[in-house]
């Protein structure tokens, strides 16, 4: 049986341990790495990173190398910049974020703005040092970089923040709902699996079939995220439930109902399953994570 | 006699056609793409991607290629966001730049954030694509990537943005004043110019000249936007006359005095000059921008 918690346990350790190794304090002034650090170990789950390591270990089932958590870290800034945009003022406006203030609250505003595009920026800037350190993969390493602009980009991750504030307050429908996931969280989850595999030198087929895996647990997590919303122990969501429906959110429960979403759901990660049933043992994390998802929600 | 003023032309031209290819309308709702465009093709100069072009003539002669031409698109990509960013309320508050309203006044200010966001990821977008189509120069695209992300990022010109806002009201050494303006806008100018010369395949001793002579007129440009801030056209300027000392900003002529700052001016154009003497014509561009810079304020 596989022992998933120890296995996200020691996963995010290396990566906080990483992330925390990447960000040199300025000189003049702290403050912007200061803000930086803050989001960045305001402690997140690693999701992205472990997903990148994960997929990595399915393909060569080898030790998590110095290489693969340059990208994890990468990835992980990435998701935190995004948090920190999304939280501010002009957006979402929130104060709170994993029960800790956002960034613009225990900062500013303009050094939230900054320190959002630092986070950015040097995600790139550690793709590009990985690909000039280790000669070997930099044809895999410029595919990433590439891979993970698109993800992030204005047809990626941020057309999907753009459609969540427009779709605000309008009815939606539910390929409009999926699309727009599929861009806001399912792109970078998306890039985090295909990073980790092109690292690991998987083959097409395998890339094909992580990313499929990919795509669907994507998307699960999503449902379960509107499901928990609903039913969910607020200490699980770290806010309070049922915030969406006050917001008058478009969410899978609210479009197709707590029944056919739970059904949608199972289909997702059996799909996710079964995507993976050419891979050994070394993809087990990955299968324990898909049922992570479900499980969740008890 | 180097003819600038159609040297830059057609550069611009260049840069320009280039440019309006590389946003594509969003299919939901194109407001992201359009944002994006409205600032990228709001009139600017094309400094950055000029001095990579020119760079690049510097070492090989050659025509402008595509390859140098997907380098120059990201670099004015960067310069656009660090813009649209620089102007939002929270920062410098700018209703206006060029003349034309700023993004988050001819749009709003989530769509100001998200279309800078949206610039920035791009940039790193197509240098990642120019280096996994352009195989001959991989490592070159892949350092060049490096140079640029390092540039932009928290050590560099986001970190000058930082000390901007935090040197307003605050009595300023000419030593910091400095310093802010090799990060905020020396830097990138540096990148431009490295970059050229790397796609180039610029030997180190002549990418190290190009840096020096970058270098100078990076600053040299700041000097005379000091200036021409206090004596200048308005027409010129594109925003009012004496603007920085209502504001009661730092600058060279307010820290040195207008004579001593003219001259300090004329030294480092002469210096940059000398970073070049080792080159034939193929410099001229270069050499006639610096003297351009000095040239502007008459």
């Amino acid at each position: 049986m596989f022992d998933l918690k120890s296995y996200l346990d020691s996963r995010k350790r290396m990566v906080d341990k990483a992330l925390e190794q990447k960000i040199t304090p300025g000189k003049e002034s702290d403050r912007l790495s200061r803000a930086m650090a803050y989001s960045l170990m305001a402690g997140g789950k690693r999701i992205r990173p472990i997903l990148c390591i994960a997929a990595a270990e399915a393909i060569s089932g080898a030790d998590v190398d110095a290489e693969i958590l340059e990208c994890a870290c990468a990835l992980e800034m990435l998701h935190t910049y995004s948090l920190i945009h999304d939280d501010l003022p002009a957006m979402d406006n929130d104060r709170l974020r994993r029960g800790k203030q956002t960034c613009h609250i225990a900062f500013d505003e303009s050094t939230a703005i900054l320190a959002g595009d630092a986070l950015l920026t040097l995600a790139f800037e550690i793709l590009a040092m990985a690909g000039t350190t280790h000669l070997k993969h930099t044809h895999q390493w410029i595919k990433i970089i590439h891979i993970i602009s698109r993800a992030a980009g204005y047809q990626g991750m941020i057309e999907g923040q753009m459609r969540d504030i427009f779709f605000e307050g309008k009815t939606v429908s539910l390929d409009q709902l999926k699309d727009m996931h599929a861009l806001k969280t399912g792109a970078l989850i998306r890039a985090s699996v295909n990073a980790g595999a092109l690292l690991a030198d998987a083959s097409l087929e395998k890339i094909d079939r992580l990313d499929r895996y990919a795509r669907n647990i994507g998307l699960a997590f999503q449902i379960t995220d509107d499901i928990l919303n609903i039913e969910g122990d607020p200490e699980i969501m770290g806010k309070a439930a049922g915030t969406d429906q006050l917001c008058n959110k478009a969410t899978y429960p609210a479009l197709l109902g707590l029944g056919p979403s739970n059904a949608y759901l199972s289909k997702l990660i059996e799909s996710a399953l079964l995507s993976l049933d050419t891979f050994g043992r070394q993809a087990d994390p990955l299968r324990a994570i898909a049922d992570y998802i479900v499980q969740r929600k008890k």
